[in-house]
Order: C-alpha cells, then structure tokens, then sequence
C-alpha cells in the first residue's frame, strides 16, 4: 500500500534504544519528515548541533518534549520548575522547534484544584520567555489515571479552559489519542480548541485491550480500540494541518528490534492512519 | 478512636476470600451494618433464605452487584444481556435488596458512541421489571481505564444525561471515588445528581501511588490520593443519606488474614472518612 508520509512524525521514546543520530538517519531513510525530539536524547550533546543534524536529514523538529510538572507542595520545588520549564524553551530554540510539549505535573500530596492553580500559575511564569524565545508552550491533557503523579489536566476542556485563561498566542494544545479517546465530548471539545486556534499538536497510538501496564504498553494504531482515524478527521475538521506524531512507550516493541518496529509504525500509519481506499472509493470512512 | 458504623457497608468482593456466611458473621461481629452482595457470592444458595441470614445479621442488603455488560455487536448477546439483567433484578428481589449495581459494559469492536446507545437501550428495556420488583438500576459511571471493556460511561456528567432521559424512578446513579475523583467538574455533576434524586450509592476506596494493577491494586481509605471526606461531604450535602460501601478489589488485601483486614477497614473508616476531632473541634476538615 502506497502512503503519503509527509506528515508522519515519530517521537524519539517510541524507538527509546536507539540514540537520536541513529533514528533521525533510520527514520529519513524510511521517508519520515518529521521527529519530536525528548529531552533524554539530548543528553551529552551540543543542541544546536544536533538540530542542525536533524535537519541535514530532512527531518522538521516537532516539538521538544517535554517541560511541566509545574505541582509541588514545596515552593522551592515549584520555583526550580518554573526555571527547568525555562531551560525546555531555550533548548528549543536552540533544537531549532518553535514547541515544547507539557506534561502538566500533579501532586499526590495536594488538592487536585491546587495543582492545577499552580499549573496555571507556572505556565503564565514561563509564557514571557516562550515569547521572547518563539516557543509556544503545548499542554498535553493526560489520561485520568494519570491524576495521581503526572497531571492534573486530565480532559480536553480543561485544557481549552486553561488555554482561554492564559489567553496568549504562545499557549497550544497537544490532542493525543491515548490520553483523550474515551471522552463523550472529544468531537466538540477539538472544535473549541481549533476555533481558539490552540489546537498544536496531535499524537497517535493506539489503546491495547487488555492493557497489561498503565504506563509501558502501548499500541501501534490500529491494535487497539481507539478510533484513530475519526479522530483526525475532528482535528483537521478543525483546521489542524501538522504532523501526526506517533508517540509509543512500550516495553514489548523496545525489546524488538527497532527497524522491525520503524517497518511496522509506516505500515500501522498508512493503514490505520491515512484514509483508505474504502474512504477514497465510497467515501466512507472506517472507523 | 470511636466512630458511628451505623452507615457503614462493605462488599463482599472486599473479602473475597470469605463465603457470604463467613463474611455477614464477621460484619456483624464487628458492628457493622450494610452489606453489598455480589452475585458470584450468591453461588449454589437459595438467594431468600440467603438474605433472611443477612438479616438475622442484623445487615441491611444494601445492593446486589451487578447487572450490565448491555453493548455487544452481536444482537443475540444484547438480548442475552437483557435477559441477565433481568434475573439480576428478580435476584434483588429475593435477596430483599432494592439496588442493582449496573457495570454497564464496553464493546471494543465498536464506537463508544454505539455502546453507548445499547446501555441506554438496555436498561431501557429492564426497567419495567425493575418497576415491577421495586429496584432500582443503578448506573455505576467508571474510570476511563475501563472504557475498552467495562464500561462507556465513564463521567458522572455522561451518567446524570443518561439518567435524566431515561427520566425513571427505578433509574438512579452510584458514586465510587474511586472512578470519579479526577473529574474537575465532580462536584457540580454530584449537585445535578442529586437535584435530580438519582443519587442512590456511595463507594469508596482509595487511588494508591503508586498503581500497579489496573483492576486490583485498590487501596484502604487514606492510603492514597483520594479526598475521600471531601466527596462524601459533596454527596450529603446534595442530599445523600445512604450507606458508605467500601469496595475493595486487591491483590494485595486478598492474601491477608481477612479478620485483620476488617479491622483495617473498620479502622481506616473510623480515621479516614468519619469526620474526624479535628473537624469537630475546628470545623476543618481535611483533604
């Protein structure tokens, strides 16, 4: 099956064993345009450099992942955030991407209105160094299982409601399938964040059923039950026109071998992704 | 510390490991007044006789768990499902309960949408049984984790919309923190319920952190994240008098000496969702 990979994006974590100069060469020969690039990969290396190696690839950096975890009880600890979350938009731009994504942080210790006063709080911190920098700050809502440790931004709505206090033009949000497929009011809530024009970011997998751990197990689209497709048709409805990222954490394909892995997500993505020629043909669309 | 059990009621999921009979003996025992049956507890009894022991107990049957699983592709299985709810309900009835729990299904072969619709018209069509036997069909909205199979109502907003067009008297909804204490808007979507009169349960357990399984790792009350004094005090204040049901899936707890246990769990009550001296004394109550 041929497939228009224009505006396939792949996550470093999702090919974790490899180092960031091995994919970024594995995923251009595979015709990938796009890579988000993790903090993790960066390690040990000049950045500018490594942008500069990325795009010598032809590969657009996406966006940086990942600034956040904004909560803390401790007001030291909220303050060192603030400045970690500073240092993200300077490694972007220097990487070269105008987006840094946030895991919005929670914790376990406080109200989950707390934390999410001091997400608010943290991201405005940080908005006037993401102005001066080019970098829009991109908050991912999590899945509520996530509630606990990892964020207490756990829909859609809140997210837009986030975003439409902060109100600036350096605040985005990140649509990820894994975390929002559940939600009842998913198809209105992605029109509402594509009219306020914050909708930046989409990324893709795939819920596994069962789902054997809440962190490491993710799916390649189309293995799971999340209606993939559907989904992009509601952000692109609403006038979302970047990359589809594939974002997978799994303990299962890590231990594959990677170009094996890098084989199956192009397949997964033409397949479960790109509309098919039943769509093409009839004009209806999988679901 | 002292504490009133009179609302107190635990399932007989929570100690699993004990028969019906071992289970109402030791509640009974350690003051307690509300019993939760589950029907797989029920196996190889005659239901009546079982409830008039509960009685004798001096337990109050608080609910039967549970009917539901109403979404299938298969039409045959919808019917089959209807038909279980049914002998759910003349279950209750023998039992001498007035509540069916609904966990009430998730098809992953199909959209959330359409097993949606299938719940609705599923208990749609038991509740004129439910009418007949005078129970009520409590529809139990669980976390998102469990939209793929258990269920696809997985807010109290989705189940409040639900329970307002079904627009019965033998339709109501049950609260378990454990499934809903993430939802930013819990506390409004608690008022509408019930405003609505359809708050009929009230579950609790605790959010561990961290998780390690996404079925039965369960926590005791205040071994985890959850504000469980927070809801309750929502729940009461829209109208709830009912009994506080701990249910409690674990791995963990299953494999201690039961008796030890409910103590734990009397204990854990007493401490964690009673109001506490501190409260009395200060009108604070903690988180």
């Amino acid at each position: 099956m041929n497939g228009d990979l224009s505006k396939l994006c792949i996550h470093t974590i999702t090919t974790k064993p490899w180092k960031i100069e091995e994919a970024a060469k594995n995923y251009a020969e595979a015709g990938i345009k796009g890579i988000t690039v993790w903090r993790d990969a960066l390690e040990g290396r000049n950045i500018s450099q490594t942008g500069k190696m990325l795009r010598e690839h032809n590969l657009e950096v996406v966006s940086l992942c990942r600034g956040g975890f904004f909560p803390s009880k401790d007001p030291v600890k909220r303050k060192l955030a603030i400045e970690d979350n500073r240092r993200a938009v300077e490694e972007a731009a220097e990487l070269g991407t105008s987006m840094v994504v946030l895991v919005c942080g929670a914790e376990p210790d406080q109200s989950l209105e707390e934390s999410r006063k001091q997400i608010r709080d943290g991201i405005a911190a940080v908005i006037p160094d993401a102005a001066a920098a080019g970098v829009k700050l991109t908050i991912e809502p999590l899945h509520p299982m996530y509630a606990d440790t990892r964020s207490a931004i756990n829909t859609l709505a809140q997210a837009n409601d986030m975003a439409e206090a902060l109100k600036s033009p350096w605040v985005g949000i990140a649509v990820d399938v894994y975390h929002l497929w559940w939600d009842p009011y998913l198809e209105q809530e992605i029109k509402r964040c594509g009219k306020n024009g914050n909708l930046s970011a989409f990324h893709i997998c795939d819920w596994k059923v069962p789902t054997t751990d809440m962190l490491l197990d993710r799916g390649l689209m189309g293995e799971g039950c999340i209606p993939v497709r559907q989904i992009k048709t509601w952000v692109e409805e609403a006038g979302f026109e970047g990359f589809n990222e594939v974002e997978i954490f799994s303990n299962t394909y890590w231990k594959e071998d990677q170009s094996m892995f890098l084989d199956k997500i192009v397949k997964a993505y033409k397949e479960h992704v790109l509309y098919d020629m039943d769509f093409v043909l009839n004009g209806k669309q999988a679901l």
